[in-house]
């Protein structure tokens, strides 16, 4: 190794020339680097190498050179182009041969779906000599894992569920063991505590944050611009030697970003805009219908992400004509002509016009330019009215003026259009 | 350099704790790697690296070894997290300056915006001794890229559309003039070609492709599976002697590739499904409308997702309780109660409902069981219905039996739904 810190280091090796070149998003990372993270076991590097087998042999040639542990995901499959299995006996100087656990549990899985393997799938049974077969208990590929040069070297499934029952069934517990009996910081994990905020620039979210941590500390500021808002992380950087202390020094900064960023947090963690405003309304007992027009279904479509949300969400109604928005929510067609389909008038008229027609207590809607075409000189590209109507109160109106392509406008839009929904939420609480 | 290939390799380094560890997902390899494919150069690696001065100091050294052209996105910010300057002075023996241009530039940016910069973003004109600074047309942190042990380092921003903007004003014509003063194969640009199928297996996909590319032919064969259905890739490796054999080859290979694979081909290249079945609506006149149950709105988010949509696309209905599928759309409550909410009938009944109710050529629904909750022995989660109607044939109905999560079942719904549109499009046509 080129180095030996007292932290273990990890780095994933992701494989596959579509996440190379084909802008694929590699989900896999954000799972790896947590469970790997509760084991006191951080994340430096992350590869990513196409389908070529000198290529795979090269990226493991450098994560030897300054990582513990290496993770690959991918290439395990069945198809030619699937050669991680070669490149990893190439690269360890190992042979590859059939294995009969490999290739019991390959049959055992593909029996349960009334097939046998056919001769591409038996490549899948071809394993590293040396290395340990490790059982996918989903799909066909088995996974493997060997010591080369004092890393440990796993190799995984690129699929998602397949990769992450793997992980927790079979390679966990195997890491468990090999931090517990180095006794390197099994009782150190890295912290790391994220904050969603909606409504901020990130220089806005940066100068609120001035000063929030004392130079030496050992934890880290992050943060991350997006059109669902900005980002902020504090990681702890490991500290063997008082776990604790940085565990409650951590507590101590969260709390202070809280209040630093007051109502603009609408989430911490992995938690969504979704899942919060879902919450706010089961606690309510409230039921909500949405009107969209720019946004195409894209709120409907976040809000029905959610397990359960037939709960709070009845219905919505994706009105791209001006005909739809009479007839599917009772926009008067003078309101249409006076004011244009793009106003707070109309927007005001849809969100009351959903809740009426649904019969539920709250109703949201949106309308807007999405772009490219539509703009005009008074009405631009990006100018979007988000309603609220709960049949109380008189309806609430906002105005925006996003940047962007349309996709990003219809991300923004959908993001604003549930922040004024969260407001609307913890306001009527608050009362 | 390590190797000298007769063809130019580039690594690109994408900088951000966030992409590293946070499963962000990074937009910008796709267009690099097409960006620079056009000039001939190859991407064979990608880099991921936190915002850690040290480790983009590692990642810089690993990367000038094996790539003569180094692309890194991110840490120009201003926030304390950025650190890509200081990284590239540190990796490279330089020292950090603050440059005029680079300070008029941005100056002059923000100017536009009616602000003047903070002192947080006075340090994005912090740049390396000998290197040149980068324009920045859109955003205030202006890039650079500089030279150093033969190889071309660039820094831009990880924003896409800033990023995007400076590599074709700025970063494309340097490497032209750089390739080809250098003789290197600027007349030899590597070729791919992706297709995009839906309703196959990977392996089904792999066994009609058996024997499509002889030995010693210089293309690779990619395949990769996701909910969306499989993509199937053919890749030129490069041919400096012959570039134009080189694409009749790929040509000849596409066509047999189109031919194996038949109508379970549904596009190629970036285009999507929903662009398909928008020129298909768009030729024949047709108008749709969308009634959604357990794709909760993202089968309308996706076909409002192209620009100009509101050409064929009329409206949609997010039908998620069983009232709001009578009230909406005029399912009858007897049918929902006899055959239940998830049924072909009631599939059969929405796609006639909606169509009718929005006076349009087409109608196209779905409905079924996304779980994880809500599924039982005869009705199993992901037993999933989808209809179409015209008004003239009697409704279509398929049945669907689909794995995954909540997510997964939902993608795949809308892919099966559109496919179907599609299908029946293209048969329109045949008659």
């Amino acid at each position: 190794m080129s180095f030996m810190a007292p932290r273990l280091d990890a780095e994933i090796i992701a494989i596959g020339t579509e996440l190379l070149v084909g802008g694929r998003s590699d989900s896999n990372s954000l799972f790896l680097a947590e469970e790997l993270g509760k084991l006191g076991i951080a994340v430096r590097f992350k590869s990513v190498v196409g389908d070529e087998r000198q290529d795979i042999v090269t990226a493991i040639h450098t994560a030897v050179k300054r990582a513990h542990v290496i993770i690959m995901t991918g290439g395990l499959g069945p198809t030619v182009d699937d050669c991680t299995r070669e490149a990893v006996a190439h690269a360890t100087g190992h042979r590859l041969g059939r294995r009969k656990e490999a290739l019991e549990g390959m049959t055992a899985r593909l029996a349960q779906w009334g097939r046998i393997p056919n001769r591409a799938q038996l490549r899948q049974a071809m394993i590293p000599s040396g290395a340990t077969v490790l059982k996918n208990p989903i799909g066909s590929a088995p996974g493997f894992c060997l010591t080369w040069k004092k890393a440990l070297i796993v190799s995984l499934p690129g699929v998602p569920r397949e990769m992450e029952e793997m992980m927790w069934q079979e390679v966990v517990p195997l890491l468990r063991v090999a931090t517990e009996s180095s006794g390197r910081l099994s009782r150190s994990p890295i912290d790391r505590q994220v904050f969603h905020t909606f409504g901020l620039a990130e220089t806005d979210v940066d100068a609120k944050l001035t000063g929030l941590i004392p130079k030496g500390t050992p934890v880290d500021l992050g943060m991350l611009a997006s059109p669902m808002g900005v980002l902020v992380s504090l990681t702890t950087k490991g500290n063997q030697s008082a776990p604790e202390r940085n565990r409650d020094l951590l507590q101590k900064l969260a709390q202070d970003v809280r209040s630093r960023l007051s109502d603009w947090l609408f989430a911490e963690g992995r938690d969504t805009m979704e899942e919060v405003v879902g919450r706010e309304l089961t606690k309510r007992r409230l039921m909500l219908a949405v009107a969209e027009s720019c946004t195409g279904g894209l709120i409907s479509h976040r809000l029905t992400q959610v397990a359960g949300s037939s709960a709070y969400m009845d219905r919505g109604a994706v009105c791209y004509s001006n005909r739809a928005k009479t007839e599917m929510l009772g926009v008067p067609t003078e309101l249409i002509a006076r004011h244009g389909a793009v106003s707070k008038e109309v927007a005001a008229s849809m969100a009351c016009g959903i809740r009426e027609r649904a019969h539920v207590s709250v109703g949201l809607s949106v309308t807007g330019i999405a772009g490219p075409g539509g703009g005009a000189e008074t009405k631009p590209v990006g100018l979007v009215y988000i309603g609220l109507d709960d049949g109380i109160g008189r309806p609430i109106t906002r105005e925006f003026r996003f940047h962007g392509d349309r996709n990003v406008i219809k991300q923004r839009s959908s993001q604003a259009a549930l922040d004024l929904l969260r407001r609307w939420l913890l306001d009527k609480e608050a009362k």
